[in-house]
């Protein structure tokens, strides 16, 4: 049944007007045609950042682009990253147990590219892509200076899915950059240039286009002048 | 060690050259402040879907937004989503094994927002909102007409860590909307005016600026025209 919230109750042109709805329901239903695709990873947008791990006797700083990652948990604040077990940094974070997830912005969209690109085991990720390694507040591994947002994580747990494991993190640390407060001291994320990853392309993140809770703001709003 | 690949060896213009790209370095360095924070979900930016279930006889269809999502595996194809035991999609979830992720655009940026403002207890959101549930292809819940991407899942574990319990699932079907598909069948990411979140805020995804291997394959093209 199509009913529409706060609609009051006149039957006759209330039916006439689900009538019309679902007529309306029906043409849009027919327009909208679906195709199959294999079962596969389509969920887009992602985040794409930058993980630094190592910093400690046996490991030096290495740096791994993932774009499988994502919040898990509110409290305990909490994230996730996958990492195939073939990877030089798997062995990194399994056995220190950290890792800094670090947000790039257009500014590192080519070196994010690059760092998914070569594997630390040949090359020194932070010498030639020219990322700064910066002292972490929790952690052992450096932060990357350059990423306006870099979070700090202890892996909690992990899980073999099958070509990934799956790192369960508590975010113990969280830096910004200065530069991205505004007058008020409000970090804006809008000003941060930002990527994301969908099917095998980067994105730069478009304007802000309404805050969390907006749709029922917007209503409130409109009763109050009705 | 500040080191960029391709660079020839001779030592004396190197040595200067190093130099110089450490002042740069520090230069840098001591321009980039950073502020710390407390501990939180800052990951940014993140996908944001409406999350169909039920569909069977004891549960009616019922949608949930969700941020606290992402790709943990790709073969199998898997994603997670993050749910608060107290939310009425989270006994269907854990009753039935499944759900779909619908990825909606712009168009159903109100809608999204708005299915995580109500509760499916006291709602028919199908109903309210206009969304229009559509045939599923392998689950018994109706997947999302109107969003360009549906991903069908079935939950292979289930996690509490804390605020949120973490589904695992695997992707078992994925349809998307034939209008995005070009003249030669690509589908056209770019064109769909998906939505990401982060901090409180609904962006709009921009333009691309790349694609994944990017920075390797202008290195080549560069080899190649020297």
């Amino acid at each position: 049944m199509t009913r529409l919230s706060g609609m009051p109750d006149a039957p006759e042109s209330r039916a006439a007007t689900i009538a019309s709805l679902k007529d309306e329901k029906m043409a849009r239903k027919e327009r909208i045609e679906k195709q199959s695709w294999k079962p596969g990873n389509v969920l887009s947008p992602l985040p794409v950042v930058l993980v630094s791990c190592g910093g400690t006797e046996k490991w030096k700083p290495n740096i791994i682009t993932i774009a499988w990652t994502g919040s898990v948990c509110s409290d305990p604040p909490m994230l996730s990253i996958s990492v195939r077990p073939e990877r030089y940094s798997y062995e990194i974070i399994k056995t220190t147990g950290e890792f800094v997830v670090n947000v790039p912005s257009l500014q590192q969209a080519k070196t994010t590219d690059w760092c998914g690109m070569v594997s630390g085991r040949n090359v020194d990720k932070f010498a030639e892509s020219g990322l700064t390694p910066a002292p972490p507040l929790k952690v052992q591994c450096p932060i990357i200076l350059e990423c306006p947002i870099n979070i700090e994580c202890r892996v909690r747990q992990s899980l073999p899915l099958g070509t990934h494991t799956l790192f369960l993190a508590e975010v113990v640390a969280v830096q910004v950059s200065s530069a991205l407060l505004d007058a008020r001291g409000k970090f804006r994320l809008d000003k941060a240039g930002l990527l994301a990853y969908g099917l095998g392309q980067y994105f730069a993140l478009g304007p802000v286009i309404g805050r969390f809770g907006f749709s029922v703001r917007k209503r409130k709003r409109k009763n109050r002048s009705g």
